[in-house]
């Protein structure tokens, strides 16, 4: 099962109630080579095997076809999932010096392997800043769109946007990649000295960790996407003080985490229970 | 300009016309402090600094609020996008022993920084390999779409299929990031000893120069996609011998790069030139 359950607030015509979503599982796996390490990689649990032999193989690493070479797990969490792979093969047979040539995720301290853990003093927590109006989400994404130009002509662009309490847009920019468009927002952001007043990111893809970490690195308490959040970044979120909203689509959508901050009714609030691991 | 058009043949009920589309253009920065390299990163051209700020900001290297650094474009290629950038600031200030804390792409000799230079010894180039019925494509992405579990009930997943010439299903995978599913593809195909029968690759999110180095770096001549493919994507899978096919929905698709090998009529073939830089 690489799905799992998860309570959320849906928002319609400017009413809330409470829902019971599937989402997928997202998980940090760490892999090994001989027992040196080549990187971490978020990903779906199940079929690891095949994951870090297919990444071994695209990234030249280890490129024989013919051998059967031994995967030990060496890193399994509270779930079951497996968190950690080391791959055993003769030394001569792996790309040398393939140490630094991919990412350790830096992000190492929070949410990988599927541990939240946002209480040690190092990481940050966004406090309390007020209450947002859901129905101000739906005009952010109509303003994004509105000003959104390479998206409509080439189909192939994501548009992060970062906003104020009272839905005034301070940033928007676009990339390739989701994530270099949250980078940017949050780059402009610095540069303009608006950064402490960004209190709602809107992004236009999915909703991984590393976005999540993203807004909660910024410091933006609240985080609205077009589309699906993984288990983990509603896990991280909801443990960081991050108001995550997903599914944002025609004036509706779905509050995952710290329900609190979003304007309720009383009734609505009371029937979803917060999300806990 | 953050789009380029490109020539393509469009292929709907049985036939090709051709077209002219706009696809997002994708290159390479590779980014360092004061001199040290940090990372390269695939991006949309523009808003270089906002990038270069926000990342080293969210990645925690640099995160001073109130200065005002300087950045150096240490790279510019023929068509005057920045490739390269250098923030200049007080070693103090910045994280210490940041270098290899990121990914420096390991496909570094190979389309980073909008060069696609696939001539040298030790690229791949992909070989004849028959002719594609592009009608078979639909029925891949139609067989993909039966198999997928976890997305038609989070949303959240994407599917990599592998095909053979006669669009047999060799293999599918799903992962919450689009190169997993690719790699989990791959991996699957290198256990079962098919890899060397698999000549499509489809593919549910956007094509950008990660997933075509990773078709190529596999010899699969056929790459396919439900959405967009970025301008690299096809520079890179024309030179490499590619056939690249996108916007592959309701048994439609549109082909960008070495269209000869897919099954087409003279006169539409004739009418769309190849793209070349």
């Amino acid at each position: 099962m690489n799905v799992k359950k998860y309570n959320g607030l849906f928002y319609k015509d400017g009413k809330f109630s409470p829902v019971r979503d599937i989402l997928s599982v997202e998980i940090g796996l760490s892999i090994s080579v001989n027992g040196t390490p080549f990187t971490v990689t978020m990903q779906t649990p199940g079929q690891e095997k095949d994951l870090v032999r297919g990444l071994l193989f695209s990234e030249s690493i280890y490129r024989e076809l013919n051998a059967h070479p031994k995967l030990e797990a060496t890193g399994i969490n509270e779930d079951g999932y497996i968190t950690a792979i080391n791959l055993v093969v003769p030394d001569h047979l792996v790309l040398k010096d393939f140490a630094g040539t991919r990412n350790v995720m830096s992000a190492s301290s929070c949410g990988l392997c599927g541990k939240t853990s946002f209480d040690d003093d190092s990481q940050v927590k966004i406090i309390n800043t007020g209450t947002l109006d859901p129905a101000l989400v739906g005009q952010m994404f109509d303003q994004v769109s509105e000003q959104q130009s390479s998206f409509q002509q080439s189909g192939g662009t994501h548009a992060a946007g970062a906003f104020t309490m009272d839905g005034t847009m301070l940033s928007i920019r676009e990339d390739i990649g989701r994530h270099n468009a949250v980078d940017k927002v949050i780059g402009d952001l610095i540069y303009s000295n608006l950064l402490h007043e960004a209190k709602c990111l809107t992004v236009s893809g999915r909703i991984s960790f590393e976005i999540v970490s993203k807004a909660i690195s910024a410091g933006i308490p609240y985080l609205a996407s077009v589309s699906a959040p993984s288990s983990l970044a509603v896990d991280v979120a909801e443990e960081a003080g991050l108001t995550l909203m997903a599914f944002c689509r025609n004036h509706k959508l779905t509050v995952y985490s710290n329900t609190g901050r979003v304007r309720t009714t009383d009734i609505a609030e009371a029937m979803a229970p917060v999300n806990r691991k």
